[in-house]
């Protein structure tokens, strides 16, 4: 099997990560977490994509599903996780695994974050971790592909 | 203590503020009420900021953050008031205060709109008198800003 | 158009002002956020009311509609917010206009406090400027009697 | 009474039709479903629009309304029809009349999928005839136009 | 493909069309409608049956099922929409394609008639176009029919 | 730092994987499973419990905490996860951190089963990877260890 | 004004007045409550209907609104009360008042019958007396009428 | 049997009767309402009470059971109606019959009128009638206590 | 003891038996199973009846109770099982036992099929035993009988 | 340590006790309960206190606040317990200890007994017990006392 | 086919049969129940087990899978009917159908009674027939065995 | 009447107080509250009984009935409290009073701790005071077994 490539796609919000409460998300920027799997995965090609438009992350799926390319995708859908009945019916459409990730520990915190409507139609779900949370979706990801 | 400035922010459908349905919103434009506004309180330099995106919204508060000159924010957010988890966690990483107006009484209206996911991020909230509700917005938030 | 007449009305606790839990609602007494009414506002004439009392409050409130002499009325019910019919239809049966006002955003505290039952027949709603949002409701009260 | 004009417009993921579950959407493009309505009503002149984007479909809608010149809309919302309140006050400031259409039943498929925020403010609902769905709106928006 | 033959079935209270509350269900008597659905699907052989009981309609849709003859069902099932988990046992049991109609938008009335418990078994719905949502209901299942 | 000691506990059910549903869990014992966690972490010492009763594993996590010894723990509760608050007081007693995983993705299966009870209480949340969320959950251990 | 006539309806299991459980329903038939009420009411032309069918209670309806002759209507619609939206839709198109009796009082039964959907469309309502019930449902709408 | 004396009482904003709202509660004051009582009553001496305290409403409650000379009461608990479980439980503790009146049909109006928490504990219950709603109360009552 | 005298019968589509889904509920006509029963049951004396009306299957338990010569009885109340409060208290007039049966598990089918309104009122509930429902419907009901 | 004092409250109702439901709560005045309570702790100074009145209620928990000289209080709400949520806003800001108590054990009761409003603002909460619930209720804000 | 053997289940409690409220569950004991299904049938090999433990319960059930030897299994599951979702997929895991029984009728007892989280993955359902449930669950899984 | 005995019961995750959550629990140990009792009561006969296992709990409530000596149980039951519906039967099943204790006020406490499956079937509730709330408990079931 050959390398594999990776599309790490971050949802609203996200790209105010190090600049927006630390002591919950951390201290790293999100280029800083980037940078931190492609040293972590030297293996993997990775592609990055955030995006504060429900709109665009829908067309950057609909890309990936098109154009190929990706072998996979790791997903921080950000808010999104809750409500994106759009961002969930783009995920069912895309024929690679698609990992949803969080940074945070979401069904620890409040009620309306514990529900997510992506969850059902995503390969597996990982929170808790802070950045390692990503690493660990890449890691998941890579295994299911590797089946 | 200097002069302050004010970002007045409104969300979807607001552009049509004075054309749609003026018996409940009356007949003014936005414009219009922008420049009530910046008759009414010389003394404050105003932004103003429209937009029918919720992505576009959160871009407009990350400007504020990142790049500063503003003392807080006024927003009707529209629709978005309801369900959009994403403009709140938005709202939640601006350090200058934000305060929540409705031209109508949002609590006095249909169900599904008198739940608000964005209050309990934003410092006040005022609903119901029309126009005034704006006027009353900036007030409030001179006198946050005053404390 | 002659000097306004306005009634200040506080529901049960709001007596406690200044006395209770002053990291919540400031180190004021009611007596001095209503002096400082007068003094902010030295052309609208005031009356106050205070009780712990849901029955008296409905007193109050027909007084007002039986002897006229009041333009309005600015309204903290309290506690009886959130589950006083009593009050609701004592309010719908003024004919000038009720401004509702808290001074923390209830919307932002316990899942009891965010239903208010007397928002449907008020005016409009102000709430989470601390002593300010007495001020604000004047302020909107003044606003609603000159259209 | 002149030619009618009518706006088909497709909100998220509509775009994806003939390359996304095609054993529930069926084989054909959005392009050809199109066509086949300008073949089957060559006497209507069509407009045709589509975005993943909530606030693309607002400006739509608000062009509509300012320029004239559309009849009527047949609308299929895809996911937003769930719980887009923006696109819902949107479709309520149009005067001329909205016709609500679903290529599957949606009453028959998951719960969240039987709630519509916007039926309450179009004029009609058609779902569950596949791509004679839209023809079917057509044919009855035609209908409320001659009334 | 020979002639089609359809039945209109009308469930409780829809004798009375034409009779009660004309400003909802318009001025047209059942008869009127009927009639106004063979002129306009000449092509089409058409039954007609209407009953205020909830057995007679099961028995009717027995019979069908038991002699055959008609090529699919266009039914208006009235309040027994919202109750009736006897009626959707029996359209469940029908092997031709029924449809669904109502003439109000019952999405956009009281709480209690949006949920149909009929929908889930129904090849499609359609309503809101007054009579002309018979129509609609006749044109789609011929379609339906000629897939 | 030194080697790091895992406990993988297994909860009810978990003793018959290979054994039950092999298209949902996967063709693996748990005997297999453990092995392969020895086998691609040498690194760490593992330690490994399960148990049917939701009392001996209460007395193994006291046990942990008494006696030490263990850096952390990967926790698969079964079907305790979704009603033992006695679990979840247990894992809340733990002072090194547990990972909750799961082989399915229970977000994505029947209603009763997306409600953890114990996630709130522990560091992270893996699932949905089959065997290997136990490996996604000690290397996410593992990072939070590194800390 | 000359004499009234009423007719007194009785829905499913009411025949059984007199026979069934005697300590809540007392020992008199439907016969004896009948003559009781034409005893005690003299100058009222009265009629009777009872039936077990909802679509016969519905035929009932109709034909006093066809043919006249009644001034209103006395009806304990028993079980039917809880979920006949069909009942409902039928006394909604009825011209004369309708007011509904139950001999128990029904807010103090099993949770399930403390529901009436047909409330919403009937004049008045009478629980409690027995018996008594018809009496004062008679004298209620007698006084109605007088208006 | 001597001659029965009846206490009618009133609760909040009853005493506004005639000068709130005649649209929906007429034209009558309470005075009005009373004087009608005594003069279709002849036979029964009254007793009228009002408060808009709910303690008053207990204080006469147990008056009543305290001193006798009553022999039933006909009770308008207005607001408290929909949440005073210290008026039934004062009511549970009366041991003449007590009788539950409204003006308005409480089950045709807002959500928060249909739950009455008193009626459990009531003999009977009567709504919707206007001011012959008490005098239905006071026939209801005479007939429950001839039984 | 004499012989048992046991009257089957059967609520609304249960006359299909047979012809409609045999996947769910066997290929044996109503007929046959009748038929099985009394073969099985030498001993017991059967009446059958069917009928798609509710109302005519509380004419029929009323005649079990007036006429008497029934034992007992073993009902399938088909979709009448969950929503007929009127079956309900017909059957709580029968002072003969009534068996429920199901010939499906109803719990482990669509949450609507869930709730039995008429349970709390049957001797005992026995589902999920295809045509052998009835089976030990007739002998629980001969068990009962015998005690 | 000197000497306690405390004060006992009792709400609506519960100046009945002795002459109300004594089944329920037992036959003793609250006088008597008053005075056993003296005897049994002769070295704490008793106040007693009782009112139908919330409002009063509230004034009594005030003036222990301003006057001081109570060490702490045993409440029994009566049924304020349920609802008042001035009473528990009231509670929250006296700064002594209060303990909640029930003669019943309310959380075998009625359901809309089962929720007490108080219960997040006490110190303690002892229910069930009957006339000893008082005693536990000293006895315990005593060891709260003494800690 | 050769004899069957079935191995009788019992949960929690149910080993206090004919010791504990005798008047809901009769006087037999446990013991005896079971040597009552040994004479009624004599053709069967019976196994007996029970315990309070939910994890012996499994364990047992494991134990029948693995080693086989029983055609099925008739399961009073008592009290963790109600919640043990472990228990749930235990018999789910067992590959030879199961029975639940209830002496009782659960579905006319207390709400929390009425829910069964095990009837999905049982074979069928019998409750209400006291001892003769066990029996007839004896008779119905001999039934399915046959088929 | 001779010396009392009383078990004290605690059900899982009490053998860790002391050792857990100090600042929730307190610093004892359960050993020391064990001791604590004994000597505050010198004139009872204590058991003590601690379990983590819900059926070792069950099986020594059957002992205390089958076995007797025991005049009455105080119960921690932990978190068994919250969803143990067999403990609840148990309890139900045994014929000396139980006192339900708490150390912290549950009520106060997360919303999944405010319910109580075992409070209906316990003589009394006592919660908040910490150790003291054993205390209480034996001196509440003294007074119970006094009466």
């Amino acid at each position: 099997m050959g390398r594999h490539s990776i599309l790490v796609m971050n949802g609203p919000n996200l790209s105010r990560l190090g600049k927006r409460e630390p002591e919950v998300y951390g201290s790293q920027t999100l280029a800083a977490i980037n940078s931190g799997l492609e040293s972590a995965f030297p293996e993997v090609r990775f592609g990055f994509y955030q995006s504060e438009h429900e709109g665009a992350l829908l067309e950057k799926l609909f890309e990936i599903e098109d154009h190929g390319g990706w072998s996979g995708v790791v997903l921080n859908a950000g808010a999104l996780t809750h409500y994106s009945i759009a961002l969930r019916d783009a995920i069912s459409g895309v024929s690679v695994p698609v990992v949803e990730v969080h940074m945070s520990n979401i069904y620890a915190r409040e009620e309306f974050r514990r529900k997510s409507v992506i969850s059902e139609v995503c390969a597996g779900v990982i929170g808790g971790f802070g950045v390692n949370s990503y690493h660990l979706g890449v890691k998941g990801l890579l295994r299911l592909l590797e089946k």
